[in-house]
């Protein structure tokens, strides 16, 4: 908007901050602003109260990295979670992925990131220690890296897995194949001889 | 998530919201959830003030049906603008969109809708009345229908029109033709057609 804008500071400065969202660029967050406007009772007033509400409550978890109203978070509380295994996530986006899928009941480990060069992350940026402190400390016996299968997220893996070398603990990552309803033709050539080559018996 | 979802009620409440917004789904909301935790301080805390603002300060003008934080709002009571031309609009967005470009320095008047039989958005459902009212009593010489090139908008413009049949003002569209910066070969036979018949001279 120019210096004579007709917008008042208050939307002015809700487009701005919407704007930074990711996914939302300055269209979006105009659209989204006045949807906000017209829907106040029914999604902006209780959207303020939980986003008041997410900013007093959430702490992230001191043990794993997880973000949760408690700390240790829910997950590293739970009694009925191998605690001898570790999954190693990027992102607690990961996290909650693999909880959605019920896919493993053990405790988790959130990186904050991977190794990139380019970003300027380095290991100093990733919860490195801990992991290894947790590793040595608690009587665990497997660490899965379930880290995205791009070269930074395989990089990471690599280098956290050497700095667990010497602790006694198995290290296993996800595998590699091809995922549940997807189609052979439509799948990249490294997909394909990877689950060639860990082919499973039928 | 699940009924045993890791996930705490405020952030599942949060995410909720935030799929309601246009253009966020399921997913995305996920994603600007976990970004608003990550930047408490930067984002969050500053957005849920904001929203909080415009929750309490945004109000719709009764005279045009723009939004301000005055009734009526900044628009409709600078002296500067010509209180002889009313510039209809479908929805504030497109007020904002001619207000950036400097397109006009008019009063402006938001219908809030379009007439859409499938959507079940009647006469009664726009500012059409107050509309008649303005451009009996303010001594309006011109109306200029601002809406979308789409069939809905130009039902509604000529339906509009027609309601303000026999005030004595004149009434105008928007003209059609090629986009600036636009390439012929990219438009609709619809638009070059328009182009053509208004061709204006060089």
């Amino acid at each position: 908007m120019t210096a004579s804008s007709p917008i008042g500071p208050e939307i002015e400065r809700l487009i701005q901050l919407l704007a930074k969202l990711p996914g939302l660029g300055p269209r979006s967050a105009r659209r989204v602003a006045l949807h906000l406007v017209k829907k106040k009772e029914s999604l902006l007033t209780p959207l303020a109260a939980a986003m008041a509400a997410a900013r007093d409550t959430i702490v992230t978890c001191q043990v794993c990295g997880n973000i949760d109203t408690a700390d240790p978070c829910t997950l590293c509380r739970d009694p009925r979670r191998d605690p001898s295994v570790i999954v190693v996530v990027e992102d607690v986006a990961d996290l909650w992925a693999l909880e959605r899928a019920g896919a493993v009941s053990a405790r988790y480990h959130v990186l904050g990131g991977v190794l990139s060069a380019l970003d300027g992350v380095g290991p100093e940026d990733l919860n490195v220690e801990s992991l290894i402190d947790r590793t040595r400390a608690d009587g665990v016996k497997e660490i899965i890296f379930a880290v995205n299968a791009t070269v930074e997220g395989q990089t990471t893996a690599h280098y956290v897995s050497d700095q667990l070398a010497g602790l006694n603990v198995k290290i296993s990552r996800l595998a590699h194949g091809v995922p549940v309803g997807g189609e052979l033709d439509y799948l990249d050539e490294g997909t394909l001889a990877a689950a060639i080559r860990q082919r499973t018996a039928l």
